[in-house]
């Protein structure tokens, strides 16, 4: 037998093993690289495109914001000429169209009424009082809260323990 | 080594390579697996953080107009007790504190001295005057910009030809 036909039948399984490895090999390293340039593409985008995100969402505000703005420089301009009634009717009118706008954004007023709640509430003094202890009696500062989230607790006054109506002393 | 050595001798050379080829490919399959397992925990998290961007831009100017709408409210208190003076300083308040407010997030008057621009005035109007033609001569509605771009046109009256002042029939 030539050492060549020996050679070939006995390596011919091998050979066709190795082309096919050699070339899945190939196909692996272009997927890998595609899939690495995909990522790296993808990462660059996704920056801009926060950073787009972040300037819009804020513009968006700012933009919503200029009819208020407009409102409040007519009601300085109804300062400037002392006319009281159209300034009154301005101030209300600006507080309207900014609570509007704020409550589209989520805002909500933080609920003072019954017990003092230290999730939203923040106590700034403990007065004696009739109502019942713990309950909020004040509100010094209103609070509000975003989705669920509390942007601002309200500042309150909680009632202490009921006085005795006849004092310590008696 | 306990194997054949006649065998290991004649096919050693694609064996260690078939064997190397295998290696590099399971590591190939690894690496691909790890970086597709990497890219969608990436776009994942991407796709949550410019969620968490959008709400927290809003909030932060949200919370921004806090103190804005207090100051709103005292200035609304003044006018329940017609107490004009507190009124006027809180109206002044207010606008100072949102123009402020404003102008941190980047927004600018859009300029109205000077020549008629359209890239950022808008004609509502055009009147013969004195002035040089084609010059802002009255602004109805002011313009804004936010960086490099135009939030709003400002609204102006512009100059056209200058009349003769003898009148054309003269």
């Amino acid at each position: 037998m030539p050492e060549d036909v020996e050679n070939q039948e006995e390596t011919a399984p091998e050979v066709i093993e190795l082309d096919a490895l050699r070339a899945e090999n190939e196909e692996l390293i272009d997927t890998l690289q595609r899939l690495q340039a995909d990522f790296d593409n993808y990462r660059k985008r996704a920056m801009r495109d926060q950073e787009a995100l972040v300037a819009r969402a804020g513009e968006r505000i700012v933009k919503e914001l200029l009819p208020v703005l407009d409102d409040l420089e007519r009601a300085l301009e109804a300062v400037e000429s002392h006319e009281e009634a159209e300034l009154e009717e301005g101030v209300k009118l600006v507080h309207r169209h900014l609570e509007q706008l704020l409550e589209r954004e989520g805002l909500a007023p933080v609920e003072t009424d019954g017990k003092f709640d230290p999730h939203v509430h923040e106590a700034l003094l403990t007065q004696p009082s009739e109502s019942d202890e713990g309950s909020v009696i004040e509100v010094l500062q209103k609070g509000y809260r975003l989705g669920d989230r509390v942007l601002r607790p309200a500042r309150v006054v909680v009632a202490g323990p009921k006085e005795e109506p006849d004092g310590d002393a008696a």
